[in-house]
């Protein structure tokens, strides 16, 4: 790509972290902010450089300005008229984004491309009074954007599919990892999953089994390094050993089954097991021993690394 | 603590991962095994090495058997006799615990602690043969036990706490992190917390909005390293900034509320959110910049830690 020019609407915690990935990311891209705190200009200064800190040289947010790689605009439109990508962070209400959106596509160029940050709206729910739905996409990051890898790329029923290729390929420009999502759905997928596990953690302090603390404790300690090295299903696939998730299923699956029952839910229904199964064996394969021990050495890694660190986050109670 | 003495009964895959914890952790232990299996010397020699090699300087087998730090046992009487410790991962099944316990009662030294490494069968049913429940706790690890540092710590009603205390102190000796839980409960905790997560996993990929290997990269590149920092109380807490978790909450609470709505399960009911919030503000207090500062750094060190590694595991896809 040529020098790329992105546009961010909204420059809170998010856009910030968000012009840093851009910025540091990005080496050849324009950034321009446009934000109607009226002391747009002094809080950058005072702001952005806590997020460029992360990357390996520090940039000066004058020599940004400067050198045009980063711009304030006046207004929408000389904030997107030039703009290759809008990505949008204002405020979480859908009656703003319908309105803003309008706004956009009236001054951006045709091939323009349309983003927006929201953890909850959908596409499809945004773009209900623009002329064309699109251009229109998802692209929800995980907090924060700037060290996050995956970005949920969900479009609605109306985006162009070339369209949404084009923004998976910008991310994985900036060495990211965009997934794509089936259709829209409430929530989206990482938080949906990290408030199904919450949910169970209030449900388990409520019964007094465990206090918040703990909960944490107990997480930090075993998912999470184990889910930054491998996720659920392929871990449990590489758990089962040479019988993969049919193995491990045939094993434990009695005490899922008993806990799902026991948190109240719905019967998963028939059918399931035989998809998620067979998804997981072909996305996997055969578990060989040297999968486990790189498992088990990158696993020892992240914890060791965690015990030398950090004495005001203290990580073991 | 003197040479403490450990007997390990069985020895599949969680038997030979406790072995190598003591073995390395506690230099001054013996460990003395019992398994029932003929080729039981030969299948020392061929597995444990795998176990014993995350240590620091590898040890031999041999050296263990020649200087009596490792140890067969040839029945339950001579296993237990001289135990400060007995650590059972025999069968997954209530009949072999109950029958197990008694025997081992019968033969070991009143000041011996009963551990049970079960995932699921509570000190109370495994105890129901006893002459007495006091001494038998579950000491549930997270897989793989030599490597992962939480254990569940789960004594029964009639456990006594003073040497649910000793279990305690034990497991942090050797550098592991002990949570006790308040009550028995299905699956224990970290199980429950991984299980609920799973199943909206299930559900999304039945749903068609990701597939198996889309579940394993968005948790592998959000809450996984995320949570390896920060359990989830406190990474919503630092979330919320200055506000803490009740800030996150106001903010995302009715996404929260849809997504759980979603999820088909009966809700919550009321008054869980004045104690979580307060238990969650009173173990982590106000949110300093600095905690978010070295929660980023902790966070881009496991990243770029895992990018380097691995070519087996592919981690981004």
């Amino acid at each position: 790509m040529d020098r790329i020019r992105v546009t961010l609407i909204g420059a809170g915690t998010i856009g910030l972290s968000f012009a840093a990935s851009h910025l540091t990311q990005a080496r050849d891209c324009q950034v321009t902010i446009y934000d109607t705190r009226p002391d747009i200009k002094a809080y950058i200064y005072q702001m952005l450089p806590g997020y460029l800190s992360n990357s390996e040289e520090t940039i000066q947010v004058d020599s940004l300005f400067a050198s045009g790689r980063l711009r304030l605009a006046a207004s929408i439109q000389d904030a997107v008229q030039n703009a290759d990508i809008v990505q949008e962070q204002g405020p979480e209400n859908v009656s703003f984004k319908q309105a803003v959106w309008p706004e956009i596509e009236a001054h951006a160029k045709p091939e323009c491309l349309f983003w927006s940050s929201t953890s909850g709206i959908t596409a499809s729910k945004q773009s209900e009074s623009m002329r064309s739905s699109r251009r229109l996409i998802v692209v929800h990051p995980y907090n924060p954007p700037h060290i996050m890898p995956l970005l949920e790329i969900v479009p609605g029923p109306d985006t162009d599919p070339q369209l949404v290729e084009q923004a998976v390929n910008y991310w994985k420009y900036l060495g990211k990892v965009p997934v794509v999502l089936g259709k829209e759905c409430t929530g989206f997928v990482a938080n949906r999953l990290a408030f199904a596990l919450l949910r169970e953690a209030i449900n388990l302090v409520n019964e007094g089994i465990i206090s918040v603390k703990q909960a944490d404790t107990i997480v930090e300690n075993s998912m999470g390094p184990r889910w930054a090295v491998a996720g659920p299903f392929k871990s449990y696939h590489l758990g089962g050993g040479a019988g993969g998730i049919e193995g491990f299923m045939k094993n434990v699956g009695s005490t899922i089954q008993a806990c799902w029952e026991d948190l109240g839910v719905v019967n998963m229904g028939q059918g399931w097991e035989s998809s998620v199964l067979e998804q997981t064996s072909d996305a996997y394969g055969e578990v060989k021993t040297s999968d486990l021990r790189e498992r088990d050495q990158l696993l020892k890694e992240i914890i060791d690394m965690r015990e030398g660190g950090l004495g005001n986050i203290p990580l073991r109670k």
